[in-house]
């Protein structure tokens, strides 16, 4: 049994709702994976977990450093075992008036619980900064994840390698390669290695100059094709993150340069990781490299182009979590574990983007990432 | 571009901030599937989404009856783009000063709008009710989802129905059966069904009586195996649902008992479910219909045994969605998509679920679901 793993603040207890599947800090605090909604209480020196009578003997058995009460004689509605009128029974129970709850606590409960007389403060985001500095436990959860990621990677790139070009595309054994064929490949190699894929990423030309477009269709021979892959493994709950960027075909000398200067870009971010660096510094020097290089940034032609995302950002049980690296000066610290992965996209040319995943260290960083980054395959 | 799907109750507009991966509510409004926080603002004529410049182009693309603003001179954080502060710089040049807001709306955020002057109204839950009534569309949809859960399901009891039995377990090609090779192959089968399947039960033996235990080692022969299918579409976003429990080898007179009761009390509870009919006198009589067979529930040496979850939850962009038949009263309406899965769990003897998917009809209700439900295999 231990107590709140936040500074109080005077009030009596921590307290949070809801499901530990969509909340990362609920799951972090508790060690207890849930889909339905529960409640986490945690003062100086002690912390409860009630869940339902279905979730009872599960939450015996998972739940870290708190213990567990039913929650039967509060379920007055299936979707909903902690509104605020039932909570403020248990509440009450243990004898708990002030509560902080976290930035993202429910209105509803949280205007029910003040009508009723609870004091309410509220913890400023993040709720758990030090959920961001990853024990060496989390780090090899994460290592494992990003290895499902990188075999993934190579089945795949290995699909692409294979392929034949007929017509400016890339012929698979079963007619045209497609972005969805080669997303499927790489989740059935994630499952073997007890990873869950989802939206991953495996689009080429005109299609990978928008970052978040997942691709579909024929993949085209003689352009770029980005393959982003950021596996969630299922026992441990932790993400890989891997970007590779690779071209079938003729690679063209304007393709070829700007994924030099895509990993010239990576490989001096990488270099100026350490504890202490300023992210924004990190991203700037991105920024500067690019625009040095020739590479123009912003709205061009009614769209964005250039560089317009973040250089990289924290990653653990979520797949995006702080510290982010871009504009906000952000402090890095030992222990953090975070992508790196500038990227170029320009209509008529194609997209770039490559990405690693290090653990911040004392005077650099250690990456996590191993697989090569060939652009011709 | 259509106003708000809610009544907006005096309020200027409903205000809703999440990423829509994770809150249903919102991909429901907007069509747009995003990892990332965005705000959704909808009056009684118009509608805004408001991204960051990362998703711009996707957003436009795919948002439906709303106009996509960029949200990139409000984004000051990289894990916060819709803090109270900018957000209330996009309410101002829209005009808006009444909001109503979800019951789940961020309690930070909703007591910085307060604090700025805006006046906000808390709907009560649920926030779309119309949510639950299911179009054709999306009938289809989850029947799609419920395709690929049933091809999987084969493909388990396959696996299962070929193993032999040795020293009380099963064995497979490459040595004892388990839960995790079954689960593999379900999860395999489901890709290739372009659906993704997590948390799905194999659970045998002693390790069946919790039902949300998802299952480890080696499968048990001569004892029920509860597999618990839930499948997610992959482009769609809807669910699907089925369990089947089965027995490899022996099957005790008792085992026997247990399926046949928990069949009829669900063929029971098929048999009443139609438009109008209240959730709770199904689950109710389910209940009852147990306890007439001599199967008692409640605490049992210390764990909760018999029937202790209810009888069906509505299904659709959510696992677990309105309308719970389950204690509370809860009418059930035409077009709403519900399980159907009553479930008996004895230490000692273990645990017995089946589960079809139904839509409720006028005089009736329609079964999604064809997999037969044959203990033996």
């Amino acid at each position: 049994m231990t107590g709140a793993p936040v500074d109080l603040n005077g009030a009596d207890a921590l307290l949070m709702v809801g499901d530990s599947e969509r909340n990362a800090d609920l799951f972090w605090a508790t060690g207890f994976r849930a889909p339905d909604p529960f409640i986490y209480l945690a003062s100086t020196d002690a912390a409860w977990v009630v869940v339902k009578d279905l979730e009872l003997d599960r939450a015996r058995e998972e739940v870290r450093g708190a213990e567990v009460l039913a929650g039967s004689r509060y379920e007055a509605r299936g979707d909903e075992p902690a509104a605020g009128g039932q909570l403020g029974e248990i509440l009450r129970s243990l004898q708990l008036r002030r509560l902080l709850v976290p930035p993202d606590f429910p209105v509803h409960t949280a205007d029910d619980l003040r009508a009723a007389g609870f004091g309410l403060a509220v913890a400023e985001p993040p709720l758990f900064p030090q959920r961001a500095i990853k024990s060496e436990e989390e780090v090899a959860a994460i290592a494992q994840a990003q290895k499902g990621a990188e075999r993934a990677m190579e089945a795949a790139l290995a699909m692409i390698g294979e392929s034949s070009v007929r017509d400016d595309l890339l012929l698979g054994p079963e007619g045209p390669l497609t972005s969805e064929a080669v997303r499927r490949r790489i989740h059935h190699v994630l499952l073997d290695c007890d990873c869950h894929g989802e939206h991953t990423i495996v689009a080429g030309g005109e299609q990978a100059i928008d970052p978040h477009q997942g691709g579909h269709g024929p993949l085209p021979a003689h352009q770029p094709i980005i393959i982003d892959i950021f596996p969630r493994h299922s026992v441990s709950g932790y993400f890989g993150d891997i970007t590779r960027t690779v071209v079938r075909g003729r690679v063209s000398a304007e393709v070829q340069r700007l994924h030099e200067v895509v990993a010239a870009a990576q490989q001096g971010a990488l270099e100026s990781i350490r504890d202490g660096v300023d992210g924004a510094e990190v991203h700037q020097a991105v920024i500067r490299g690019f625009a040095s290089a020739g590479y123009e940034s912003g709205e061009i032609d009614g769209r964005m182009q250039g560089f317009f995302h973040g250089t990289g950002h924290g990653l653990g049980l979520q797949i995006h979590e702080a510290p982010y690296i871009s504009r906000p000066s952000c402090r890095l610290e030992t222990g953090q574990v975070v992508t790196v992965e500038p990227g170029l996209y320009y209509a008529g040319l194609g997209g770039c983007r490559i990405e690693d995943l290090v653990v911040v260290e004392e005077g650099g960083c250690r990456n996590l990432t191993t697989f090569p980054k060939t652009l011709s395959v």
